[in-house]
């Protein structure tokens, strides 16, 4: 199984995409022990229509394309379940098993995700109740698909 | 009021630090605004002891002492309540009206906080069911305060 990150709006050079990237890294290496072959980012680009509806609309169109057959998809969104680490884990060796060719993580731009996509979505995904910048969910999801990945494999980077 | 961030352990120069640093500069210079004078962090020493529980709580000593008369106390830890970046601002905004010297954010190191912080805390305050690693925890932190004091002020950084 894949995991592919499809999110809005490009990472500029800096801080934040070097974190992404370190995490994306790792995440990627420890994963192939637990048969994931790739975590891969697709970086849609952000629509420019005035109206919010219609930017969130034509980035979920976007994002549509991108979605493999088959792939379970999880849209990250502030109204979603909010799960420990281990339940992240969970979820990813289940769908392992389900012999899903991908996981797609959804990160939409600033006005959210279209509701078209949560629909689609077997998860929808919070980072608890706050309100966090895209660019920093991005780094939380990585970091959290990377303690999933030491998780599934028994690397100690996780403790309880 | 004064912001402190108690943090065991020292951020290395590199991305994170530039993160969390850039967040810490946006949270004292919006803080003015809503009288939040300073937003300081206070990097406390890790303890080499071998005992997690000793380690602890030699860090838990360090950092009481970093703590102001009066001040409120928020531990940061995953056992602690998930609130919404606006009740962040609203907990802000009531300690400033109680005339507080300061508000303390612990954030404990690879073993977490003592009990004895837990005690002290007026907050305990988690983002999420997730674990985190403590460099993750003080950007998103820093995050939030900034995002507190963007709604305290009205600054449009912040959108429901």
């Amino acid at each position: 199984m894949r995991i592919l990150i499809a999110a809005v709006g490009r990472l500029k050079q800096g801080p934040e995409r070097e974190l992404a990237e370190r995490y994306r890294k790792r995440a990627a290496d420890c994963g192939r022990a637990a048969g994931i072959t790739a975590v891969d980012i697709v970086e849609i680009r952000e629509s420019r229509t005035d109206n919010a509806e219609l930017r969130m609309q034509e980035e979920a169109k976007a994002i549509v394309q991108a979605i493999p057959d088959r792939a379970v998809v999880v849209v990250l969104d502030e109204r979603g379940t909010n799960p420990t680490s281990k339940v992240v884990a969970d979820h990813l060796r289940a769908w392992r098993l389900e012999s899903r060719p991908a996981a797609v993580f959804v990160i939409g731009g600033h006005d959210g995700t279209a509701a078209v996509l949560r629909q689609k979505a077997g998860l929808i995904l919070a980072f608890g109740a706050a309100t966090w910048p895209h660019q920093l969910v991005r780094i939380m999801l990585l970091e959290q698909l990377y303690r999933a990945m030491t998780i599934l494999t028994g690397h100690p980077y996780h403790r309880n």
